[in-house]
């Protein structure tokens, strides 16, 4: 599968000419800058991607007419003169956007060696006009995010079809480098938007409108020849071309200088610095879709980087940018949200208020999470905070109830390798590790469980219990083998286990308690443990011991009370469908008191975060007196940008599901039988977008320890003969491998490593010919 | 001054008509729309706000004289047919966005009482056209943020004009209900434009165009007329009508019920839930500029409530958005540049790489705080956090110097009633308080200095020491007077008072040293303390403390390497020119080593926080382990949509305090001088948004203790007898006075109090004129 990227080569100028309208003289236009740039460089090509009407009245062959030694192509010709998703109904073949697009950048890279030179792509209509696929113009080009010459209207309205087309443009991402147009003294549309755009930082000028057309085709010719040669000579189109061919210039030294200059001025996340250098800075341009387009002073180094390589080089968001992005970069759609919101609220003050993003937000997260115990959700800003938020609300709960006192120190129960998040109270969930024991104020307030994780071992599923488990029952064994994925999730066949794994949790807390230990919350990242290592949790044991817990209270009313001690869900990375399932909860079909939901909750745009807490919880903060009150909130709390974005992230995945757009993923996975057999879509066993037979491949090489994939999300445990650990180097090569990629590859894959686990992480709108792909390479780079 | 809000009122139906382009039949859509509507209500009004052209051919003579009993208006006529910019010129009398709405509101206003009926209003040119004073018709008329039917474009080209043309409209917050165009079989506008909306929940329908001009007047009006019969007759213009109206209705019945709805689904923050009820909630509609727009069933109640009145009322926001707005809601370039940020990138993944959003703003950041120390920028989500992340870099640098152990408890050293944020670790950085003292794993871990406070309490500037202040020095005594707010801030004339001070902190810090104590930082909110109280801090002992800090370690080697302690300035809520000045540490004139930002940062639309820190903090972090890395990073992590919005923002701030935009404020605090005494613009002394002669002339109020302004911050704090407490409710009083306003107020001022402190707050860019109303009614209400 070809991935097109950026279309920025060091020795080819490409500038794109949209028009603010049809008619507005896009031609004209290219012509003339053509002629300017013909002063410049002995290279000009001009290219007309897609053309509608009379081949003899086609804008390439008019041009090539008119102006001597520009080479001129149209790459798709349509004879009837109307709009390309229509003419294209009467062409043979059908014509992709993913066509379109790998055509022109072919072309396109071909100019790119050799001399220096200038390529102009005339797009046809105006902006959002349809594409041959009935996609939006803007939309199909976007991934080549050339520079554009805005062609503005100079007809009466022009002002308004001009500004609303360059913001069409600009909120797809576009750089919109300058605004031209026909000088018409009586509407002085021009005279408007030059001080409108200067005021943008974007360069406005005007040319004399073209001579009226001449019926003697010989005159009209010779009229319009003479109208461009004093046209391109104008200062305003010499001063266009001098600063279009600067910024060309800068745009790459830009780029270039980043990674120093990131170095002097950033201070990286989750970073040693000593490692750091502008060599190991990634320069991000932009990002589309499943892409990255990246610059990095490493790759300049290798010995295939020749001078006409293209300076950017797509790398596939191999981490869902740290595990956020569902949706793909520069979704127009939720940039259109956003700015809908940012104009209709921008933020509004929360405490005490309600406006309709929020609420929409919270109603549907209540409903769709199915836990009839929910009933009231807390905003904060990431899942560090909704962490913070949970754990104070749980322990609230349970030293009301209990009675205990300020000066009791209360525990929670939780998961070893568990992380729920960087601020200190969070830290204090989890047990001592890397992270957390060089942070002067940690001190880990818990009782950590280790428990039995779910691998793919040489082809096989098993079931691996750590040693404290595996000794606490004689006959337990250390691992147990399965024959698929959903075996492992059928817990009415595991019942077996079910009984071993109860009595060993409700033991365990029975003797915290007996030691006098105060348990105010059981906390997990149900299913898969995150920044702790990457690891498959035995759902059945998760399970279990939630049952343990809630057998440890009086017996349910029935109603939407805790029992035991309030049972806290980090869903923050494994909910919202990155597991392929709105709840994560949902696996092990039981009911948590707190679910916290972040991340993907706005589909990898913004930072938003989400504490759903049951009535009884909510309860637990009531009284006369305000200081019983959760005294938390952060100024942004429910900021209405990110709730909107939030409900359009989530609609779109909730569509995605009940359209069956991820059945082909879950037709590898339901083995064995025919996907008739799956039950409905609301149902599916467990499933991934990495396929079956890949992981299995990839868990037979040998260094390979072991494998899994659920949802998006694909882990590699590489062996490391020093052990695993957080520190461990093991699969630091695979990943710089992935990275680099072969001289042949136009794209390559970024991707992150937790110790000595590489994973990798798809958007849910990542297509299957994406990934399997990017499986052939892992397999290939594995060996 | 009059404000205009949304215009919505129950029993008139308003719509507004736009254009994709000129001449794409908006008078026809509208005439045949307001046939349509007398079928259902007697009562149907047309209003042309501006229209220009011949008198006898303007808008709405043409329809009168078409439509019966349609009552048709014109509030603006020029005779000149160009954009209305232009032809503004021949005009006697100069014409203003404020005034043009002042007579579209009013306007409404007199239709909306009395029977049912619904008016059109129509617009002029396409979305975007300039308004009389030049901008665009979508900004001028977006404070009423009336229902949009868009009239698309059939021409050629007229499906990218149309789209583009209704993204015009979203981005700035419009609800556009429907599209309409006429059907044109050959380019198949419609047939694409139909299925392009549906799938964005846009309604889209055509109409036949109307039959050609005819020569003879009275055969052409024949023509027009039966078209217009026939027209508004049609299934698809009569369900229009109807799903419209019921659309009204909808949106009524659904702003009533919010309150409710947000009791059942909606935890808030900072808030004791017993008080809570539909009728303590406020919804928000929307917002722009300065203004909520809000409905609360309380308002319903009141006698003044009347069938006819105005659904929504404006509502100052005074409380800037808890302290985040400085560029208004619904800021249109904000809205923009977010949406061009998540059109270029969404969010990439910040470990390792950099992108030019947070490259820029972490350059501006170091360059504009005029620091020398500072040179590394880390960026998180809110305050609270990125104060977590000052602290974590902190204490390591203590650590490290000082050799201490794993074992040492890290103190630190801090103000009384300070805040932080509402983490657990910044909770430990404040004494215990209401805030905290319920918080399970809340335990203060430092010391914590009372302070002497700057008040106005009866006309006269004081500075106020507390107790042990006051007691540690004889005859220092309780407080002292000064002339204005500017002599507080002159230090050189003050020397006495600092040798006091330095004596008196470096005291406390060799006592504590005395006890074995380890002070890990300094951590202050310069100048104003917020969350614990809205207290003006004497900023002379701020600085003393600074300086006795630094006095406590060896002599600077005049480098940026930190001395005695390192310091943290948390200027979340006091930097970026909520105080009047980019940097709150610049009115010390001292240079701490930690700085964090947030709130402003953004403008006031997006969470985002920098904490930027000096390279010597940031040395401390460097090792061949990985494990001595500041291990922590959110996953939005200098989400590009955040830095973009902030760059933005500086940038706008930046450029008014460079263009003296806030000059007229500046003079009056200069006294006694005139305006040409105050020192360049980047030196003015301490001024505010709120006029002197206002907290003046309210500190003389009987039931006021004291005030002060600065910057755009006002506090008022009340006396109240059972004494100063955040659980007092001395000021909730003049609170809801404010919000219910008198029954002929067209706008009511929402703020928030802190215990029996009442503050105001305005965005940057609050109008003299707004603030001298607030003024006025303030002091009204303290009577």
């Amino acid at each position: 599968m070809r991935q097109v990227g950026s279309a920025f080569w060091p020795r080819l100028r490409a500038l794109q000419v949209y028009g603010a309208n049809t008619g507005v003289g896009k031609t004209i236009f290219s012509s003339i800058l053509c002629r300017a740039f013909q002063k410049r460089f002995p290279k000009i090509h001009y290219i007309k991607p897609v053309s509608t009407g009379p081949q003899d009245e086609a804008d390439d062959q008019h041009l090539s007419t008119l102006s001597q030694n520009v080479k001129a192509k149209c790459l798709y010709q349509f004879s009837e003169p109307v709009s390309p998703h229509i003419a294209v109904r009467s062409s043979p073949e059908p014509v992709t956007d993913d066509g379109v697009l790998a055509a022109l950048h072919a072309e396109l890279s071909s100019y790119a060696t050799g001399e220096n030179g200038t390529v102009i792509v005339e797009t046809a209509g105006g902006v959002l006009s349809p594409s041959p696929s009935g996609s939006s113009q803007a939309d199909l080009y976007r991934p080549l995010r050339l520079p554009v010459f805005l062609v503005g209207d100079h007809q009466l309205g022009g002002i308004a079809t001009t500004i609303s087309a360059w913001e069409s443009l600009y909120i797809r991402g576009y750089d919109v480098k300058s605004v031209a147009l026909f000088s018409d003294d009586h509407y002085g549309n021009y005279s408007y938007l030059k001080d409108y755009f200067a005021e943008r930082d974007v360069h406005a000028f005007s040319l004399p409108p073209p001579p009226e057309r001449n019926a003697d085709a010989l005159q009209d010719a010779h009229a319009m020849r003479q109208y461009y040669e004093q046209g391109s000579g104008l200062p305003e189109v010499r001063h266009f071309a001098e600063t279009f061919i600067q910024m060309h210039d800068k745009r790459i030294a830009n780029l270039k200088a980043m990674p120093a200059e990131a170095d002097k001025a950033i201070w990286h996340p989750f970073m040693q610095h000593r490692e750091r250098s502008k060599d190991t800075i990634v320069a991000m341009d932009s990002a589309y879709g499943d892409y990255f387009q990246t610059y990095s002073t490493q790759r300049e180094k290798q010995p295939s980087n020749k001078p006409e390589t293209a300076v950017l080089k797509p790398a596939f968001d191999g981490s869902a940018s740290w595990w956020t992005q569902g949706l793909g970069h520069g979704n127009p759609q939720l940039a259109l949200t956003a700015a809908h919101a940012a104009g209709r609220y921008g933020h509004v003050m929360f405490a005490g208020a309600v406006h309709e993003p929020a609420l929409t937000l919270a109603q549907t997260l209540i409903h769709e999470m199915g836990n009839p115990k929910l009933s009231k959700v807390f905003y904060t800003d990431n899942g560090s905070t909704g962490m913070e938020v949970a754990v104070k609300m749980a322990l609230r709960a349970s030293t009301v109830r209990n009675s205990w006192s300020a000066d009791d120190e209360v525990l929670i129960l939780g998961f070893k390798n568990s992380y729920h998040g960087d601020t200190i109270g969070t830290m204090d969930c989890s047990e001592p590790s890397i992270y957390n024991k060089k942070v002067e104020w940690y001190s880990g307030r818990g009782h950590w469980l280790d428990f039995p994780q779910v691998k793919m071992r040489k082809g096989q599923w098993v079931v691996e219990a750590p040693e404290e488990l595996e000794q606490a029952h004689e006959g337990f064994g250390k691992s147990r083998t399965f024959g698929s994925l959903d075996d492992v999730f059928d817990f009415e066949n595991r019942q077996q286990d079910a009984a071993f794994y109860k009595e060993y949790c409700s033991g365990i807390i029975a003797s915290l308690k007996g030691e006098g230990k105060k348990l105010g919350a059981l906390i997990m990242e149900p299913i898969i443990l995150g920044a702790g290592g990457m690891m498959l949790a035995d759902p059945l044991f998760q399970r279990c011991l939630v049952q343990a817990v809630h057998s440890t209270g009086a017996a349910s009313t029935g109603g939407t009370d805790w029992q035991g001690m309030p049972v806290i869900f980090d869903e923050v990375f494994t909910g919202l469908y990155r597991l392929g399932r709105f709840s994560a909860a949902s696996f092990l079909d039981v009911h948590p008191d707190i679910v916290v939901n972040a991340k993907l909750l706005t589909g990898g745009l913004l930072p938003l975060c989400t504490t759903t807490a049951s009535e009884s919880i909510f309860e637990a903060f009531l009284s006369d007196d305000k200081s019983d009150a959760l005294l938390h909130g952060h100024s942004y709390t429910a900021h209405a940008v990110g709730c909107a974005v939030a409900n359009q992230s989530l609609d779109t995945m909730m569509k995605m599901e009940e359209n069956g757009e991820w059945t082909a993923f879950q037709k590898s996975w339901s083995e064995p039988g025919p996907a008739a057999k799956l039950p409905s879509q609301r149902k599916v066993g467990a499933w991934s977008m990495w396929s079956n037979a890949f992981i299995k491949a990839i868990s037979q090489r040998s260094n390979v320890d072991y494998v899994f994939a659920l949802g998006s999300v694909l882990a590699i445990s590489l062996k490391d003969p020093a052990g695993a650990s957080y520190a461990s180097t093991a699969a630091t090569g695979l990943r710089d491998k992935l990275f680099t990629g072969s001289p042949g590859e136009d794209w390559v894959i970024h991707s992150r490593v937790l110790g000595n686990v590489l994973y990798l992480m798809a958007a849910m709108t990542t297509k299957k010919e994406t990934l399997e792909v990017i499986e052939e390479r892992v397999f290939t780079a594995l060996e």
